[in-house]
């Protein structure tokens, strides 16, 4: 699955997209901007990543239940409808809010996500989507008293324009002179106004920046602490929140105790001084608490945050969601549970104790910071000392405060750090590696009776959409053991749909997959064991030159980056352009990242690594991480390209070793065969060709055993040495 | 000529290293440096560039020279000699300046830079040589009442052990737990001392970086102004400043008029609403003025600035210097003459003006920049608006200032930004391209003579040493047209010679050039049209299967570079990793970067572009732009070896051009034959061989019509193609 670069539209889209969730400091970004080529400024400003994505007619129907839940919704009607009615109840029933004494604002920002920066959300947290009536995944809808205006990117262009209803605006983000949420506040707004959000919505960093923005014309931002005003005009036709049932990561697939887990994560409050960690990106607390969820879409979590201390651990989790066995884990490693909301009070409460709190401000929201703030700075007011307005840097005291430190303030109070789970989440153990190798087979085999099945259906003729092939491979990859779900939308693009940026196939309205174009097919699974993602390209019937001239050249760039040697330190980006660099030769390129990391049966898409032109993420890769390898080519209206494989950053053991380090390489997780007849054997070197030969040979053994009959047929023919027909 | 990494040992070694002297914003290294490989930290910390230098004996003679008339100066004896003699005379004078009124300071700074950043320094400037004995190239010495330390990097240890005398403390730079000289400062002085430097030897930036480093014990930066106390002991013996005449450097070479340059200078100091710019750089005088000069070896510069304001330009430099011919050509843009020295009033002149100046403060020195702002504040407060202190950031007035634009501020008044003469220089034109590339051929018929003539003498067993072999080398190059000095100390190093970093041969001590080891020489010259810089590595015996392998990682990489395609605004370190992969496959680096700028008949190491592992230098290659391609590898007690092109950046004519925008790649400077027996060819691709083969067809065609005889055909034989001995 292609990574969506950082589209810096507005900092809640900022916030929503892949990659941009923790951005480097704030004057980085900008100075890099300045130097980035044309291209890939626009690239990050559509945040284009080349998908398409395929959604099963029961999605379609689940999604479509929404807006007609929303619109059978008792106070209003919905979006689209009303420009024939003449006016949007659900604006009007938002703008009488605006005016109630304890709410107080002019304007109000509905972004995306959840409170936990998370990709994949709960039905319950889609307010955008049913504030405006566009149900495309990114986008951010401000409202004022007499204007509503919904930013989204290039890729939603279309469907927002279908879906939005006359009162509201469409900005086009990232199309030139569009500006950016704060830009038109400050424009539209007379000066001094108050800006309302729903704190829980932004990350602090986030928060700030907006804050900051909107200062420029005196404006104050409103946290609208005790409700979210979507919300409440949402009223009873709300989904309820998730109740899903948590379970228990098995040992054997998470390798290591949660015991010892909460023991590192102390380990690191000792080194930095502080007594407690908040928790709050979903996969971090499923990780480190050995737990899996369902209470969203495509990725294993549940609405939960976690505070470690350093002689306990409180699960803020809806009790009904913890089985017995649940339980036993969580009382064993000694952690408490309270419930979902008290996570506030909590970080008040221990605000008040004086503890000193590492907090994640890139993804913990601003809800929970600015409230450890207040209460902070509550106590030290009752304390007798000036205290700090909220928001505001300093605080200073020669009263020793309640933990005796003598003087301090509220900058020695927090600890403002990458949460300590990141790191140790993307540097996979023994176990998850196990894990992942062992899904992968299955997902290859799961794979090659997929496409021994369309390649036969194909040359049949039936007549096959890209929706229904989605939901084909769904089943296939259903009877494999340990199965769970897809880990993302199936991406299914024949012809020019995998080359179409803003494309969203429906059952209504996808293509057919044909004999005379290529097919792109970026899929994954989640296992019990593992998370996997994979792109193949395929041609049924003969390539044209220039698809195969194409398809050679992302090859290259595939094979040049699985093939890469490097010191240990060395950032992803450095290696970017060897996936790049035969593309280049011939003029081409590609607008996503190359690659991202990927989850042990968790997110498709984690950090902190990554493989991208951008310069900004300095993470260097390390051993034991999993990153994508994914160079594509795309070509407007036309066809797409894209090659897929997950790999293993490994240490290698070389005849040298310079400068007395570790040297790393990558090993493949993924063992699908790539299609033959698409290569262009006359650009390959001979070490190129050994690549492809030695991949299929691999593959043939690897995935064999697991296969019978035609595809195992399909897999031997599609694993022949390139050339002379012998491996 | 490797490229000298930026050193950051102390803000002045820094300023002195070349690439460090536009470091990027302060936020900016140090977030990098963190993510930086160990080895690479350890590399920037050593300066390390692999380089060897080999002396002529009359340049040994010239620099001894210098210690001699030192030590037969009136007021002292040379450093050395006093650990005999029981006293540093020199450190004592130095000390009882400390204590006059003028002065009254309790520490000095001396560097080794002169007040325009060169590379290549005037003997009268070399002061830090003089008052520490210590003759390397890079160093800081610090003196207080009753200590003195000289810091260096690791290329110069065991000289500055041998040169300095007792009372000197060497400072090992980039070893573990050495202070830098500020920490040094806060810790041996105590709180509230006066550290002096002298303003014109720091630019603008370091010295405000070191104010800020010893802020932190409550010492102030004392700008001693009216004179160099080093200057002072030194007296009568000090050698008198360059009075070398300058020349006009030909239009047909510099291909543009100094009014069609100062035109263009004057656009961008509208465009940026300045009235004028000081320019300090030599070089970029030089080529703003199309003058060349010899005041330093290696660089045809001359001591000077200039000032361009909106109708004017003020060149200011000793009119001995400025012969009729000059003076018509600067009447004709109508630039004025002023004396060298003028430079700081003519600059106060301007403040009192109330004109906008655009200053480069990480060139421009502190003596230029701290006049200009309290010139400024002087005339504020003699307007009766209250100013600002010097130093600090800020001061407003409501009365007009004499410019009339209201409201106005310090801010307001200066512009600081990079040169606006940087990145024309870089970007060359036709002419001097043309030029470039007649020089390279000439340049390369000297090197075709020269290594033909040492594989004789080598073959006859002729005793020669690495600095005889230089000095052969120089008599090949005088030969050629319009050919002036070496470009830099001619490199040459024999077996375990080519691989120290430190190693700096000398007559008496240097290594002879035998045929059972590798043998690298790097070389330049300065032309009348261009400037070369080339490195080959050689064997005259049976190179050893690792000398071949090694050397073999070293060409691919070389190549790999060299066919590189890559899109307009791609940084330089992008394209670091193809350099370096070939090596890394086998657990191989080399610590210097991979590319550095170079002037059209100017300086050999020019900025603002760079091939680097370092990822701090954001500046897009572009086309006009020339790059040295020089990986190495250096395997220690052993060999070097380093294979070095020039490259002319163009833009290329593909099929295609994704995202509308350009694709840019090199073209080749440099033809000199790179040995064939060196290569392993089992190691080589299908295309790396037709590389070598097709540039050693150009070498012949190119070259071969400027030699006769022997040297044809030594040429002849080392263009045979690899592999089956037809083109």
């Amino acid at each position: 699955m292609a990574a969506i670069e950082a589209a810096r539209l507005s900092p809640s889209l900022a916030a929503a997209a892949f990659l941009a969730r923790r951005p480097p400091p704030a004057s980085f970004p900008f100075s890099l901007r300045r130097s980035l080529p044309l291209i890939r400024v626009l690239a990050i400003s559509t945040g284009g990543d080349g998908r398409v994505v395929a959604l099963s007619s029961s999605e379609l129907r689940r999604r479509r239940g929404l807006s007609s839940s929303s619109s059978s919704s008792s106070s209003s009607s919905s979006g689209a409808a009303d420009s024939a009615t003449g006016g949007d109840e659900k604006l009007r029933s938002l703008r009488r809010l605006f005016a109630r004494p304890d709410v107080a604002i002019d304007a109000y920002i509905v972004p995306s996500q959840d409170a936990h920066q998370s990709e994949f959300i709960a039905e319950c947290f889609m307010r955008r989507a049913y504030l405006t009536g566009f149900t495309g995944s990114a986008g951010t809808a401000v409202v004022t008293k007499n204007k509503a205006a919904l930013w989204t990117d290039g890729r939603y262009f279309l469907q927002a324009e279908k879906e939005l209803s006359h009162e509201w605006t469409l900005m086009r983000s990232g199309n030139h002179g569009v500006p950016t949420t704060s830009e038109w506040l400050n424009d539209v707004l007379p000066s001094g106004c108050r800006v309302g959000i729903d704190p829980f919505l932004f990350s602090f960093d986030a928060s700030e920046e907006l804050k900051d923005a909107i200062s420029n014309k005196n404006h104050e931002l409103v946290l609208v602490r005790d409700m979210n005003l979507v919300d409440e005009i949402w009223g009873e036709a709300r989904p309820k929140p998730p109740k899903e049932p948590t379970r228990v990561h098995d040992i054997k697939y998470a390798g290591i105790d949660v015991p010892s887990k909460l023991s590192f994560i102390r380990s690191q409050l000792a080194e930095n001084g502080c007594d407690a960690v908040v928790i709050s990106m979903l996969d971090e607390v499923a990780w480190l608490l050995n737990m899996r969820g369902s209470d969203v879409p495509h990725s294993p979590v549940f609405y939960s945050y976690l505070i470690v201390e350093v002689s306990t651990a409180t699960l803020f989790v809806d009790s009904p969601k913890v089985s017995e066995v649940v339980m036993e884990l969580l009382e064993k490693a000694g952690v408490k549970l309270k419930p979902y909301e008290a996570i506030v009070s909590e970080v008040e409460r221990l605000a008040e104790k004086g503890a000193k709190l590492w907090l994640d401000s890139s993804s913990v929201n601003a809800a929970i910071v600015t409230a450890f703030k207040s209460s902070w700075n509550r106590h030290m007011k009752k304390k007798g000392v000036a205290g700090e307005k909220i928001g505001e840097k300093e605080a200073s005291s020669d009263e020793p405060t309640a933990r005796g430190h003598g003087v301090q303030n509220e900058a020695l109070n927090a600890v403002y750090n990458v949460s300590p789970v990141t790191l140790p989440k993307s540097v996979k153990n023994e176990a998850e590696i196990e894990g992942m190798k062992n899904s992968h087979l299955r997902d290859a085999a799961a794979l090659s009776e997929f496409w021994c099945w369309l390649e036969e259906e194909i040359c049949k003729s039936v007549t096959l959409t890209e929706v229904e092939v989605a939901e084909k491979l769904l089943e296939f990859r259903q009877k494999q053991d340990g199965f769970i779900e897809t880990s993302f939308d199936t991406i299914s693009g024949y012809g020019a749909n995998g080359a179409i940026i803003h494309y969203r196939p429906t059952p209504e309205s996808c293509n057919t997959v044909g004999s005379d174009n290529l097919f792109l097919l970026d899929s994954g699974a989640q296992y019990i064991d593992g998370t996997t993602d994979i792109t193949r390209t395929v041609h049924f019937g003969e390539p044209s030159p220039r698809h195969k001239e194409c398809f050679t050249r992302v090859l290259q760039g595939h094979i040049a980056l699985d093939q890469a040697v490097f010191p240990e330190r060395t950032p992803g980006f450095v290696l970017d352009v060897l996936a790049r660099s035969s593309l280049w030769k011939i003029g081409l390129d590609y607008r996503h990242g190359t690659g991202h990391g990927v989850g042990a049966a968790l997110n498709v898409h984690e950090g902190p690594q990554s493989i991208s032109y951008r310069y900004g993420n300095l993470t260097a890769l390390q051993k034991g991480m999993i990153v994508s390898n994914e160079p594509g080519y795309y070509e407007d209206n036309s066809f797409g390209i894209r090659i897929e494989n997950l790999l293993l950053v490994k240490e290698l053991n070389l005849a040298n070793s310079f400068g007395g380090i570790s040297y790393l390489g990558f090993e493949k997780l993924t063992f699908v065969p790539i299609q033959s007849k698409l290569i262009d054997l006359s650009l390959l070197s001979p070490s190129e060709i050994k690549w492809v030969n030695d991949y299929h040979e691999q593959v043939w053994e690897k995935v064999s055993p697991l296969l019978s009959g035609h595809s195992c047929d399909w897999l031997w023919k599609n694993t022949r040495p390139l050339l002379d027909g012998t491996p």
